[in-house]
Formats: C-alpha cells, structure tokens, sequence
C-alpha cells in the first residue's frame, strides 16, 4: 500500500463525545455555560447579519428528523437533530445531534463535532441567558418541571448566569427527580424533590418546563402561575407538543427566538397567528422592553434555533484546539492537483 | 446474527477518504460504477417513495453551500456539498462534499462518509445510467469536452455501463486532457487528445460537457451538433451556470432528474417555465419513452439530486462492513439511562 498521509488540507478537527466531554470538563461545567450564554447573546446582538431559514424537517409517524442551517457570511454551520420520544424505550436517546462549521470563503468545514451534550449545554445556556434579561432581579428558586436529560443542565446554568441558589424538582416518575437530585448533589444549589408542580413552585421565581410528550399537555394550568414570574417553557418545541395551558399565554408577556418558527413549534402554536410576540434579540441588543414591572409574567417560549447551535458550534470551534480534545479526521479529498481526483484514487491503490 | 453490546449504539460507522479510496479498490473501480448504476436505478424505479425536496442552498458572492436530504420512509440521507470555484486558485477542491445514513425508525446515523470522491462515483454512474437508456444502440465513442476531475469518472463509467470503446478528450487547458489521458491509460479505451470541441466530436454517438466556469457558456454551439447523439450535459448545474446553445435544446428531447431543480440550476433555465421535458425515472421505471429512433438528440441535463446520494451511501452502508474499510466513530451520547445525558457527562469527569 503506497498511500500517503493526507495533507493538512484533508483534515477536520472533529469531536467525538468522548472528547466533548473532556473538553466540558477542562473548561470547567459552569464556566462553559457561562461562555456558551456569552456567545449566543454576541450573536443575538448582531442577529440581522444571519441568514435565518426555518429548519428542515423529515418528519414520520414516529419521530423526525432535521438539518439546521445558518450563516453569518463568514461562518456556515448547521445541526442534524432527530426527535424520536419512543426511543427511551429501546434505550436509545429521544435526541441526537451533531453539527458542522465551516468557512463561507471556502466551504471547507472547519469543524465536526457531537452536539448531543453540546446542545444540551447550549440550551442551558439560551434559557440562562433569556433569564438573565427577563426574570425578576434577585431571583433565587427555581420550580424544575420535567426531570429528564436537560434538568441538570437548566439548573446549573440558572446557578451559573443567573445566581440561582436553590432548585425545586417535579416529574410525574419521581426516580426521574432522585435521578437530577443525586446529579446535582455537590454542585452548590439547595435541591428539593416536590410531590406536585404545585408544590414545586412555591417561593419560585423561575418557572422552568421541560417534558417530553409529544401531545398537547397541561404542565402548568392558569391557577398555578402567579404574578411576577418568569416562565420558561422548553418543551413545547414542535407541532402538537405543548406545555402551557392557553390562558397562561394571554396573561405573559411572550419572548421567542425567531417568531416565523416558533408560532409552528412553540407554545404559541396555541394563539392566533398576530398575538404580539417580542423577539429576544431585539430585548439584548436594547431594542425592545425585557420585564418592565414586578408583577409581569414573561414567557421565554424557547424551541431552539439554528443561531444557537453556531454559536455553540463558534465556541468550540475557538476553544477546543488549545484543549487537545479532538482528533483529525480525513473528511475531504485533497488531491495535490484539484482536478486531479482520479490520479488521486489511482495513485492509491494497492 | 451478531448482538450488538451496548456501547455500540455510540459508534458510527465513519468512511474517510483514504478509506474510500481503500474500497473502491477492493471492489474494483468499474464494478463499483457498474454497481451503483444498479443502486440508482433501483431508486429511480421507486422514485414516488422518496420525499423530493430542492436542495437547501446558502450562496455566497464566491461559491455556494448545500444541503440535500432525502429520504425513502425507512433511511434518511442528506448530503454536504459545497461549490467554490475559486478554491483552485489556492490549491483547494472547487467541490468538497460528506454526507450521512440514518435510520428514520430512531433517527441515529448509520453511515458518516467521504462524498467528494463518491461523488464523482455516482456522478458518473448516473451519467451512464442516463446513457443506457438514452445513447444511440452501440454507441462506441465519447466526446468528453471538459478534462476537470469528472471526466476520467465519466470515461469509465461509459465503458463500464454502456460499452464505450474511445473517448476523445479536449479541454481549452491542454495539460488537462494530458493528465485525463495519462490517468485513463491501461483502462482499455482508446484515448484521443483533440485540438477542438468540434474535432473531439468527430465519429461520437455521445457528446459529454463538464466544465466549471460559473457563467453563461456556449461550449456546443447549435452547428456543432448533429442527429442521433446523446448529449450528456453536466457542467450546466447552477443558477446561470449553463453550456449549451439554447438552439441545441430546442433541437433535442430533453431528460432530466427533478423539474423543479433543473429548471433553475440546469441547462433549461435557458428555456421557458413549461418547456416539455421528460423526467428520467419514468423512462427507466417503463412509462416514458426514451431514445425513439435514430436521428433524434436526446439531452440528459444532469444537475445531480438528492435521490442519487442515497443510493450511493445506501450502496456504502450495504458493501463496506464486509471489506473493513471503515472506522467507528463515538458520535452518539450512549448513556445508560437515557435521561442520564449529565449522569453520563459527571461520570467522565477526571
């Protein structure tokens, strides 16, 4: 076998999730949140330089699958996400994903990585951030409704971006709750397992959702949410799965990520087509009110962007290299004269 | 029947370019031609199954960047591919490209691979497949206008697929055709390097163009073509990225993949909206007719489609286990409890 090395030209840094996880550990769980929140909200303010198209679904009976592009002209990343609820039951992940950055110029990827505990990390950091612009000051409790894979991740960034000090879990599986509870043991929140949603809202002032059933559900119904909170509602993120009774929607102030996808994925999906959404952005780069008064409920109706994904595609992409957390892989041909691709197959065979 | 362990869920069978290269030598470059001219034409047959989607495309002023997913019901495949004319300049591929299987039960990967040296494999076997049903009975001789890093692809494809026993080559860059010659040599066809377009055609029964200006080129004009050839055209395969006279066109009966792609991105964007064409699945599934008698020119205009893709990486995901040329990557988080996503991430701590 006379084949040679390939160039540097050929390689792509990729992160496997072995390396993911390494990397998380090396810059520190909490620090990486914080980091990941501080390059969504640099992105969020220069938000019209982004090509914004709503993702590209696949969708089955069961499950879907889709691609999420985005460009700011000199970077081009996009994420492959499938969303399978049934696959818990085979000990599959409901959600996977991984994504790719590369450069406008060339169209070289520069980057290919896991994003399934990259995305989790990320959106941790969107709620955060969202938080950050939209809760009442001082706010330390948070109700954590939905205790699967994101829970942990919500309650550190909370902590991390926030301040949050204590976290209060309910799930309809309480082994879910003692799950998040022994994770979360040693990371500096005080954690309470609650018998009802009820119960777990008492003295918050966050309100954070996030189950899973892909079905119009009632988390939260219009008696359980009062003045001055500020709602989080993660899992209505996608046609039919809703968390949020109606009449909390018309009683909140409602923020979202790029209203064109939101009102098909978010909790909104449940309003009229004109009800008066605020675009985060526009609240981060001072362009449009975050809370304005103490008894106002906001609603961040988070489904997940494609801009998000970038910048969390952008920080790895910054940080990783100096960490040594990734491996090269032969992703492209790299033939010493580009028109000679064939030569470059001939000249490898054995 | 192999059980799978656990952690076998986290890997992803990874196809580099030296892997690649590795494979097609295992089987055999012509036989792998040969094959996935069957894959494709298995796909075309079924071709209603699939979900059609144009590409998803993120242009710049320098190049372009594409998605292109499609998917049968059972797997789902998108491909990478960007297109940078200029990168040449800088020692780079004008076209790199991956792409990826999935399973549309779980939505987890099952192929990452290489596309840009299988691409110009299933470029070429399309070309050929086109060609089986559309060149005159006995066609013996190709001109190939355009020695770039298709044209030796294309030449053995021919020769494979539908008996080809010369190819006559030109190229404005002599050197070009020097170095198609040099590589096609010891493949069994006869090789010309011709002064012109029109010399290159002389005795041809199939004309092929692939050349790579972004721009509105005229590498056939009308006089240049006579009756009975099969144009197999396939440079022109962008928004104003053509090569043919557009009297040619009215001349011909024209093939192509995907109306809706091809009349923007082919040759027939120079052609009315409702410009009849033929769309080539229908001829191969026995619905439509083909090549009708001996003067008439047939014109595949090639643009390439998502449906081709997935018959290749189908073809990858089918032959390459058995020849090991492959790796595994730990692409997919593979908690033990699904919801653990950040059990698994604490437990990787140092």
């Amino acid at each position: 076998m006379t084949v040679l090395p390939p160039s540097q030209k050929a390689l792509v840094p990729f992160v496997s999730v072995g390396n993911m996880m390494r990397f998380i550990h090396h810059v520190g769980i909490e620090r990486m949140l914080i980091d990941l929140a501080d390059y969504i909200e640099a992105d969020f303010r220069r938000w019209p330089q982004f090509d914004k198209t709503p993702r590209v679904a696949s969708h089955s009976e069961i499950g879907v699958i889709e691609l999420m592009p985005t460009s700011d002209g000199v970077s081009y990343g996009f994420k492959y996400v499938n969303g399978h609820p049934g696959n818990t039951k085979s000990g599959l992940q409901t959600v996977t994903a991984f994504g790719l950055l590369a450069n406008v110029e060339t169209g070289y990827p520069v980057l290919l990585t896991e994003m399934t505990v990259l995305t989790a990390m990320r959106t941790a950091a969107m709620s955060a951030l969202a938080a950050k612009y939209l809760a009442p000051k001082g706010a330390h409790t948070m109700a954590m409704i939905g205790n699967g894979a994101q829970s942990e991740f919500q309650s550190l960034a909370m902590k991390a971006v926030v301040g949050l000090k204590s976290v209060r879990l309910y799930d309809i599986d309480r082994a879910a709750s003692e799950k998040a509870a022994k994770n979360l043991r040693g990371h500096g929140l005080n954690v309470t397992i609650c018998d009802s949603a009820e119960d777990s809202m008492e003295g918050a002032q966050i309100i954070t959702t996030c189950t899973a059933d892909k079905q119009y559900a009632t988390i939260l119904s219009d008696n359980m949410v009062g003045p001055g909170v500020h709602i989080n509602a993660i899992g209505g993120d996608c046609p039919g799965k809703t968390e949020l009774a109606p009449a909390i929607l018309h009683r909140s102030d409602i923020f979202v990520e790029y209203p064109e996808q939101t009102r098909i994925e978010g909790e909104i999906q449940q309003l009229g087509p004109d009800h008066p959404v605020t675009e985060l952005w526009q609240v981060i780069e001072g362009t449009a009110p975050g809370r304005r008064h103490a008894d106002q409920i906001t609603l961040f109706d988070s489904v997940g962007f494609a801009i998000e994904d970038f910048s969390a595609l952008r920080y790895v992409r910054d940080h990783v290299r100096e960490t040594g957390c990734f491996e090269d892989v032969d992703l492209l041909a790299d033939p010493d004269d580009p028109r000679d691709l064939f030569g470059m197959l001939q000249r490898a065979a054995p």
